[in-house]
């Protein structure tokens, strides 16, 4: 069977399923007595993953924002960042447009580009690779969330679908410039100041980035906690610019790269400490459900799923 | 100008330079008071990195190799590889084979494949990232040569070469499987052992791996040491199963993950005890030149090069 036919989650599952590895947003590295070593790594690719209307500034921004992501979803410390480049025959100030962008946004996260290896190729490919430190006591993993814990989001889960929702509306490039969503779809900030903070409270008992969309990655935390998730509706912070379907955007759409985390109900203050989080639901013993007039499951659908 | 107009090296020099990252294998972390953490990233595709007569379960195996050659060059132990592949439709059996030869090789240099990212794409494209540790008093690094220094190889230099040559004289599948230089090309070993024993040894006074050939290594080796190089035709350990243009094999070939160092000279005993190497020349002053009868500047020409 081919892997189209088979799928990208069922070819993920039995790769690590193979190798045994842990599903997480980073790899984990035993490193000292005290830390671990975070290492995290993300391919894209022109055509599918970089909007026609986006920069080269921009595509190295967010490049770099996918792949620091997956160390802020771990409370870690970013240490620094490494880039492969598969480069067509294009302009070279594309390309060390791309690589400013990208080095905006490692500093920004208080890092910096250290390595990388280049390559022709047909098509831009860029394969990010980043690492971070951890305290083995502030680790946040996937696992750990329990039912009566609160589910929380940093941002507005939906905030890039709605980027993308404008964007198909056909606007001009001044309303480009202008819109918020577009502006966090194509720059958005990885939360590493959050995750820290969160990990630093010891109120966190589970963490993700939703960067496969909100649905997606409950049933991720879902599957891996043997938990269940009630969502009410009206608590999710809505993406702005949107008419209708933003339930849809918030539920069903990835590339948002903010944290979703679970909170032990009594020590809510101290997340909120922490960062600024929204509540949107609580976990439960069973089944994804969006709580509303009625409750409905939410569906398994998203944006893509990515070993880590 | 474009960045095929500009040429692979200029470009790579340019976005060193203006992101100030050292010219290594590795990029190196400082991570604790004793140790250095070292990580590498290498992107390849299919039809540019792999020869069709290649099996997938080669193309993990050769694509771990080259990544885990860096951590080789710096004289460090491996901590575990990540891996990012960007897929066409191909058999799900081709994927598991890949990854296959990518875990039995990581497994042979004592380590584990720990994470990675999987993509829809064109054409096959891996991304490997390595991470490794060495001692701060043990890292080797491409600086640190001086004039009157010993320049050694492990193995063959061009054996890889010497393998493409030969697929190229249109070899029958019985006739790849016996070929010794076909193995070597196809299943390259990364010298950990060998680099982290001449780490430990005390007597090399810098390294890299040779997998942008014997030439192009030399004159990388010749610019960050601010020396030249004296290599003696005869004492090149010439690759088999090649009539005539070994020597230019050797020189000019890359793709065989060997390790290019050079040696205290009151030192090579301890050197020669922590593994088998050939000594192929003297650094000197000033030039790259191959000295039999007559002395030549070795021409600056090889694979390709690397950021790291």
């Amino acid at each position: 069977m081919t892997i189209y036919e088979l799928g990208e989650t069922e070819i993920v599952s039995q790769i690590v399923q193979r190798l045994d590895i842990e599903f997480e947003d980073c790899a984990i590295i035993d490193f000292t007595d005290t830390e671990y070593l975070v290492v995290t790594t993300d391919m894209f690719h022109r055509e599918t993953d970089f909007p026609v209307e986006m920069s080269a500034w921009q595509i190295g921004w967010m490049c770099a924002a996918a792949t620091i992501s997956d160390i802020a979803a771990m409370g870690a410390h970013p240490l620094g960042m490494l880039v492969s480049m598969g480069l067509p025959d294009i302009e070279s100030a594309f390309v060390y447009s791309m690589i400013e962008g990208m080095d905006a946004c490692v500093h920004r996260c208080g890092t910096k580009i250290i390595g990388g290896d280049t390559d022709s190729h047909q098509e831009l490919t860029i394969c990010g690779t980043a690492i971070g430190r951890v305290s083995k006591d502030m680790i946040l993993r996937r696992k750990g969330a329990s039912a009566g814990d609160l589910v929380c989001v940093t941002g507005s889960p939906g905030m890039a679908g709605a980027g993308m929702a404008a964007l198909r509306k056909g606007l001009t490039e001044q309303e480009i410039r202008d819109s918020v969503a577009v502006k966090k779809f194509f720059e958005p900030i990885p939360r590493i100041e959050e995750g820290i903070a969160l990990a630093e409270s010891g109120a966190v008992t589970s963490m993700m980035d939703n960067s496969d969309g909100l649905a997606l990655s409950l049933y991720q935390l879902a599957e891996v906690n043997g938990c269940g998730f009630a969502i009410r509706a009206e608590s999710l912070p809505m993406p702005p610019e949107t008419d209708d379907g933003s339930l849809d955007l918030a539920l069903y759409t990835g590339g948002d790269f903010e944290l979703l985390f679970t909170v032990m109900p009594d020590r809510l203050g101290d997340a909120m400490d922490a960062c600024e989080l929204t509540v949107i639901g609580e976990v439960t013993r069973k089944g994804v459900f969006l709580e509303g007039d009625t409750a409905k499951e939410i569906e398994r659908k998203g944006y893509r799923s990515l070993v880590c």
